[in-house]
């Protein structure tokens, strides 16, 4: 037997299966072309148990894309498709069907407006706004959540480490806990989440980065069982990376063995004119040794050498230690702030795997069809309020306060423009006795906040290299009020409707209750 | 700028950096091809906050090896580490490391023992030896690690929710919330631990099987929004699959709407001949309305067709669901065993993730280093005794009852065979004081677990085929005791050492300890 190609996995058949029966319904409907519009958003801030994000980051984009391009119904996928057989034994998929998916199956007539990546985002606003013909719009919905919701997720939880570490570098070290592949998905988006850099060498290749790392215990192990010990371990790295020497201090006794060696090496690196960079602490009570590291490296002249830090560490974790080395250093002589400035932290499994919430329930939902000239709007009546996408084709704005703080996102019908306004009424998006008003005066800029990307499948936006991603994240978490930042029990970002919009949706969820009444 | 192709991202570098910075010093000291066993393993069994797993499924074998396979330097992947710098701007990588990882760069020296895919597996047995040249087998970590932690996971996960549902059909629908491509290895995980079929299109056809799935809520929606209503969208699916009549009823509500017109339009297919497969319930009170739905069925004559659930179940929410069935149904005038009995579930978020414990810290251990003609163990001695690995090479033996029941895993020294001993003492591998004693009647078989996979790079060992490894794990887990497959507090199942893998344990131990006091 022929051994399929496992990279045709990853191709168009990327998808759950239900998309293409419902694909083939549609074809025999004549419905398949009709020009729709999918909305993909999520509903909640990801919770990881004790505290809730108060913000996400975009991203996941650019691999979406790179997908897409790629992405048709070839030969072979129609051949097993033409193999599949339904419960009385006969073709699941007709001929017709499968003639019409090997000549259209392919995203190249598919119209995307979308946040870009890097940017931050919030719940149920379209982050990624599908136009385009019926069964294929059908189709992308598994491939577009599966290439943008995990994504997301990781780049939300960098950017929360970074926060949490005071912007002291943050390295990217999941890749053995990652869901296999997935860790280079979730190596990229923790780099666009304001990780420096990863130890992933392959996905460092793909992305034009340095990839890092220096040693780990089963070296200074592999020493001790020739009989020759830490301290040869160290030399024996020293020696071979006398500008990069980076040691692994607790493999035998971080404070008796492993920094007392390392000092040493350091000397003899010092006497021959080169700088250590530092020492990382894997294991035990973390800033108790970084404190207790760094009075040595001190004493001995080594003040500006690095202090990795690693071992299960999230936001919370890196915010416990740097709460814990301002209280502690001090009685040991040691300036907190000093210290604190040398740190540096390697994050892998609970960055990777978003510990706490492994998913993001995004959602890819259908808001408008078009019928002759004009769309019609359509909604799903959801038993809780909070479930009712928006519906209908709409623009975001991100309105700026007077301190230039991002204070509001604003979803408008297509042809508003609420830049225009003099006073702009903000309604909560389910709540009708809750809304805000705000001034004209009272507001610095309006930014649209959806760029378009594909038109009809040709690309219009060239997407921005990685470091422009991690600019302007940065850039938008520092427009952030600081109570929006927290950690833990953020401030809620309002995301608001316009009258009109609100009417809208007010509107046709009445229409919907009375048809499900009626029907 | 040329794009760097993504494949190669996928090759030999995904791995850490630090796996390539220690190969070129062992290259550098001359210890390179020494001879090493590195044992994976690991330390504790899933733990998903309120509940541990008492078994985990191995699973990830395959796709490694076809990974090992293809994976080794070529041209392109030189050229990118020969382009990396040290911090004083000078190459990282000398052009006779390169030179040589260019010739030698590859798996095919490798020797690899591997408890087998779909067999039951408990922590700190080793599950997966490599022995081969230190510099290859260290590269091989991180990959052995990303290729085999999820897997084990999933197919852990998937069994227990295949247990939970009392072996009702499992079905695998977490594509959209993985970490991106890690969906496939999670979609084949699911199969090995007992999921019957995937909804990915992509995992089915490079396993061979057929996908599975009908209709989302949006084609139901689609209906709606163009004024036909759910009934108009049950007849159009019913025409084009009267085979495959699987309905999703809860779009408007699913006891006055979803229901009644599925049941009308089943009664329009019975009088066509044809037989309707069944109702998806995907949100609300499951176990409620699947008693409601099923009376409703049952009253129309439709006693067989299948309820299939989803919405977030994981192995806690399928075992509420049946309790409150069996509780519940007769009030209704419903059969319980009757109604369990035609329930399939759909699974996501919460298998694809394991949910509660999203990675496996499954490591890779140093056990022994050859000298010459014989092999020294190595030992990590770790603050916790319950880190301390096991050294040195090993046998894994599993003991069954006269009962037929697997009762413990015993680790032995390579050249031991328990089968000749007339009472086995089974030592517990950290407490002093704790062990049991097995006379040779009280046990009906004992089972060597590890196979030779690989015989310096020739793969000497046939791969069984898919539902092999399923019936692998169905005949392990019916082989253990009723305690261990407990969904909640299992007992704990007994891997022990024999009296002379303890002793060479203690005597490394306190060698280490001496060493470490005198170095």
């Amino acid at each position: 037997m022929k051994r399929p190609d496992p990279r045709l996995a990853e191709g168009i058949l990327l998808t759950d299966m239900y998309q293409l029966t419902m694909a083939q319904l549609y074809f025999r409907m004549g419905m398949h072309e009709a020009e729709v519009q999918f909305d993909h958003f999520f509903r909640r801030y990801p919770d990881y148990d004790s505290h809730q994000a108060g913000y996400c980051i975009n991203a996941g984009l650019a691999w979406l894309l790179d997908w897409m391009k790629e992405a048709r119904f070839g030969q072979e996928e129609i051949e097993f498709l033409r193999a599949q057989r339904n419960s009385a034994g006969q073709p699941l998929f007709a001929d017709d069907f499968l003639e019409w998916l090997g000549r259209e199956g392919h995203f190249g007539h598919i119209t995307l407006e979308a946040i870009p990546e890097g940017r931050v985002i919030h719940p149920n606003e379209p982050l990624t706004v599908v136009r385009g013909p019926l069964a294929m719009a059908q189709i992308l919905e598994t491939p577009l959540l599966n290439h943008l919701n995990y994504p997301i997720l990781v780049a939300t939880k960098a950017s929360r480490m970074v926060e949490a570490g005071r912007g002291r570098p943050v390295l990217e070290f999941g890749l053995r806990r990652a869901q296999e592949r997935g860790a280079n998905a979730g190596a990229r988006a923790a780099l666009i989440g304001g990780a420096v850099f990863t130890s992933n060498v392959g996905v460092s290749y793909a992305l034009g980065l340095p990839p890092k790392g220096t040693h780990a215990h089963s070296m200074v192990q592999l020493f001790m069982s020739k009989g020759l010990g830490e301290l040869a371990a160290f030399r024996a790295y020293a020696e071979i990376y006398p500008d990069d020497c980076l040691l692994l201090v607790d493999t035998v006794d971080t404070l008796q063995s492993g920094v007392p060696h390392a000092i040493q090496v350091f000397e003899e690196l010092r006497r021959k004119g080169h700088k250590p960079v530092g020492i990382r602490l894997d294991s035990g009570d973390l800033a108790y040794l970084s404190i207790q590291a760094a009075k040595m490296l001190n004493d001995a002249g080594f003040p500006d050498t690095s202090i990795v830090l690693s071992s299960d560490l999230d936001e919370l974790v890196i915010w416990q230690i740097l709460t814990q080395i301002a209280a502690e250093a001090p009685r040991y002589g040691v300036d907190p702030d000093q210290l604190i400035g040398r740190l540096v932290f390697g994050v892998g499994t609970r960055l990777i795997t978003s510990w706490g919430e492994p998913a993001l329930g995004g959602v890819y939902k259908l808001v408008a069809v078009r019928e002759g000239d004009s769309w019609n709007s359509a909604i799903k009546i959801s038993e809780s309020p909070a479930k009712t996408p928006n519906p209908g084709l709409k623009r975001i704005w991100r309105i700026y306060d007077r301190r230039g703080k991002a204070t509001a996102d604003l979803l408008s019908l297509e042809h508003e423009d609420p830049r225009q306004a003099d006073v702009l009424l903000l309604r909560h998006p389910m709540d009708h006795t809750k809304w805000r008003t705000l001034r004209r005066q009272e507001i610095s800029a309006m930014e649209p906040l959806l760029v378009t990307i594909l038109d009809r499948g040709k690309q219009v936006y060239e997407l921005p290299p990685l470091e422009e991603l991690r600019r302007q994240r940065q850039a938008d978490v520092e427009r952030l009020d600081d109570g929006v930042r927290r950690l833990v029990n953020p401030h809620v970002y309002h995301v608001s409707l316009t009258q009109e919009l609100w009417e809208l949706k007010q509107r046709l969820i009445e229409e919907a209750r009375r048809e499900n009444e009626t029907g």
